[in-house]
């Protein structure tokens, strides 16, 4: 197996092989070869570049605006943000200050060509133009896509042997392929301090995904502290001090994400995986009967009582106050029915709405009401594949996650059937772990091979790399998330032809090496080196 | 699976149960429950505990040298370092000056009874005993001991419901199972930088692990920075800057071990696993050849000319210089012969010494000169199993690492009757992962469980816990390691009979969390949380 130490030997690759990616563009001499010093991760869609050296004045380097840019917070932000990065972090340590007897580059001009939106959302644009010549320029119809530039540009630079920092004379025109790329955490099988998601966020924006979903709660823990139902954390959480998440500790998510240009979509998973939410809400879970009587346990959130919905409706109305996304996600997964079996309460429900038996009946029940909640309130909403597979009947426009293992390609044909909208993680549970180079099978997955009509596969939006809790917590989170989420990352963002994992190696390598740079603890794709070793203990 | 949530709840078990490890003691009633909070790890050989509990003066609490103890820097320092341990880490951030209204402890009394050893050895002694009741004492023969038991108390003190550090009474006593109990690291496929072995120092010290085996070099780098032939590292390091270990850096490595009572076992793989050797040092590995002539390519080290030996002489001479152990290890793992076999020249040499064809014998010529060298210089020597395997033959004071997962039992209970000392690290390849607790089959295998005889089972030394780096470096070394480490640790140190993984679960579980407030990022057992999470990035 190919090691960092390798490529290091062949800094330009000249030759007249054209990157397979440049559709449409001109191809020059002197292609420089994927995988040479500053590539870019995710591949970009349209990308050219040369084996022409600019020097760039990293220590003093500024992005600018241009004359008829639209300008904001966000965007200036932004720009001190890889102004830094490109100082501390690609500038060498040795360095700084090599005399220049080569063209340099000072500056970067940034052109956003529409009045800031204030906040990422379901139907933002990140496609951008970036072009580094005897001038660099960044163009973008959005704040979006400039914040995606920025960081390809970053990415774009490198140190050469000479401890000079360089780039390529380089063309690009960028876009996803999927408009939804998501990252899951879970914040209920363990607590994650505030800075471990902020970490992620960080990782997150250098791999251009753009959704948080945060899997706040569950069965195990309710860190969450609601203003309405403040019992629910206090009795819900693992501490009610110290593991919780305050509406300050939210709203500090979301700005940090926000000024990355990722959105943040809560899950608040029910009926199941709700056993923390009784804790702190008596009469709400279904108690389960042995022998003729209740049991003690309780099985899911009890769907025949009005405080239910009640309840349900008041909680997401507080939810919204703090999470801005036009969409959450309503769970719905691995519901057990036979809590609801036990209960004769439940049985003489069904029994008087003649569903006698017929248990998915009465789950949908319960869905239906917390899809018109949440309607109400003004959520869209995300669902497991569950809610499908026992037969709920759903709105059009909901949006259904498909994470089973078993063929997810017959799910995803399954869902974009009915005309509903898929998001896939099945393949890209990154907590399962294994031993070796497992990224290979997580790049190679595509979403959109199934079975189905054009009309089917543009229903897919995207997908999720999911790391759930029960095996991690914020010691091995960032290690375990990259750069195994990266592979995700590219299949999500780059061309469905960009899937040779020999050609990405290289340049996921130098990801790794990037984001170790930048603080994140990337764990290794294999045998080799960063010129930067991770030292933050 | 139980969570930490549930061993809050009952702290303490008062019950006639007899801990099973107590043995020849008096048992008391209000036995404390293994698994209460204050539990250490690993178990104690035996141990007795009350419910009587005396608050610790956390703020202020000191060790002091008995009037008739022996003293020395390494204790006082090691003094310092748990004064701190206790002030830091055990202390809840929230009240340390609570009003004490019942009995309280505030110095530790330890008696060394006789004159500190400088470094730890293969002929350490570690006994300890330690009595917290209303005067707390620690008595050893040797420093070591007291080392052992520093550790031991530091782990008894927990923070009560009502933020009051306390103790319980208690006694113990208590010596390890098996006499060396090691952590193999790899700084050849990866290289790590120097605090992340200093932080795998200090939980090892935590988990009372004795010695280091610090594979330096490999077929993939050679970081080791050599006075008599620094080209190896020049042109075998990754990076001869940034990717090396100078003498200095060893020393304070071993320096930062002999504190912690911790040996530092270098180890020089050869004849194979040596390809970065060959940089730097031309004329030392075998050249291979195909269809008549050399290909360019190299084979293990040329074990047919005597500059070979002489190279070894002066190489080991160098180690030896700031490697104070009296052993090294010397590899013999994994030894291809195809290489020796296409050489014209290797096959003239054997047929001039009537050994032509066999390859082991050509082995056995190799690591004969090698032992004798390592003996002329001093060295006691560890070696893979293959050197046996291939039937070399070996000095009656060889000792043999088992590390082959096909019968380690069967390899063992071969390498004793042979009359030989065994290693074994067969089960214990930590790097090795999956999904889930596998903490659990680490914990329950046995060195000591093969076929053989009392006399062979006294010839098992202990065994490590080894962490190879093909995809390990400083970015996730810690979470791999620990606590999967840590089961092993126990398995190593106390008694045969600890070997319930439910039993030993509460008290791995406080262990990890007791690591992470000192500062190790151990990863999650399962669901649950700890009362300080890792928040150091």
């Amino acid at each position: 197996m190919k090691s960092v130490a390798l490529f290091s030997l062949f800094l330009f690759c000249v030759g007249a092989n054209a990157n397979s990616q440049i559709k449409g563009e001109k191809v020059e001499i002197n292609v420089r070869e994927l995988g040479s010093p500053g590539s870019v991760w995710p591949q970009p869609q349209h990308y050219s570049s040369t084996t022409q050296t600019y020097a760039v004045v990293a220590e003093a380097f500024q992005f600018v605006y241009s004359s008829t840019s639209h300008k904001c917070d966000l965007l200036t932000e932004a720009f001190k943000r890889y102004e830094t990065l490109i100082y501390n972090n690609v500038a060498t340590i040795k360095l700084k200050y090599f005399p220049r007897d080569v063209a340099s580059i000072k500056t970067l001009e940034v052109d956003l060509m529409s009045p800031c939106e204030d906040y990422p959302s379901d139907h933002m644009k990140e496609s951008y133009a970036l072009d580094v010549a005897d001038k660099a320029s960044l163009t973008s119809d959005t704040v979006w896509g400039i914040l995606r530039g920025l960081e390809t540009f970053s990415q774009l630079l490198w140190a050469s042997d000479s401890n000079q920092v360089v780039v390529n004379k380089t063309n690009i025109i960028d876009y996803p392929r999927y408009a939804f790329r998501g990252v899951m955490i879970d914040t209920a099988r363990h607590y994650l301090p505030l800075n471990a998601i902020l970490q992620t966020l960080d990782a997150m924006s250098y791999n251009k995904f753009n959704v948080l979903h945060w899997h706040i709660v569950d069965d195990q823990s309710f860190p969450y502290v609601s203003d309405v139902y403040p019992d629910l954390s206090i009795k819900g959480a693992y501490d009610d001090r110290t593991h919780i998440y305050t509406r300050e500790d939210i709203a500090a998510v979301i700005e940090f994400a926000r000024l990355r240009g990722i959105r943040v979509i809560p899950e608040f998973d029910s009926p199941g995986h709700s056993t923390s939410w009784g804790k702190g809400q008596p009469g709400l879970l279904t108690p389960c009967y042995s022998n003729g009587k209740p049991d003690g346990t309780f099985g899911p959130i009890n769907p025949t009582l009005n405080s239910t919905y009640t309840f349900v409706k008041n909680l997401f109305g507080d939810v919204k106050q703090v999470f801005h996304d036009n969409y959450i996600h309503l769970g719905g997964d691995e519901v057990q029915f036979n809590c609801w079996q036990s209960n004769p309460n439940i049985t003489k429900w069904m029994s008087d709405k003649n569903i006698t038996g017929d248990y998915s009946k009465l789950e949908q029940v319960y869905i239906q009401n917390v899809i018109d909640i949440s309607e109400t309130i003004g959520y869209s909403y995300i669902v497991w594949q569950e809610v499908i597979d026992n037969g709920v009947k759903v709105q059009s426009d909901t949006v259904v996650e498909v994470w089973k293992n078993n063929h997810p390609d017959q799910e995803v044909a399954k869902v974009t059937a009915m005309g509903l909208r898929a998001i896939v993680s099945a393949p890209w549970y990154l907590n399962i772990i294994s031993y070796g180079q497992d990224w290979h099978k997580y790049y190679q997955y595509d979403p959109s091979n199934f079975n189905g009509t054009a009309e089917q596969k543009a229903l897919v939006m995207g997908g999720e790399a999911c790391i759930w809790g029960e095996y991690v917590d914020a010691t091995n989170l960032s290690p375990r998330l990259w750069p195994r989420a990266s592979a995700v990352a590219e299949r999500l963002w780059s061309a469905e032809s960009v899937n040779d994992v020999d050609a990405a190696y290289p340049r996921l390598d130098q990801q790794r090496c990037r984001m170790i740079r930048r603080g994140i603890p990337a764990q290794p794709l294999y045998i080799g080196f960063c010129p930067h070793e991770w030292k933050n203990y």
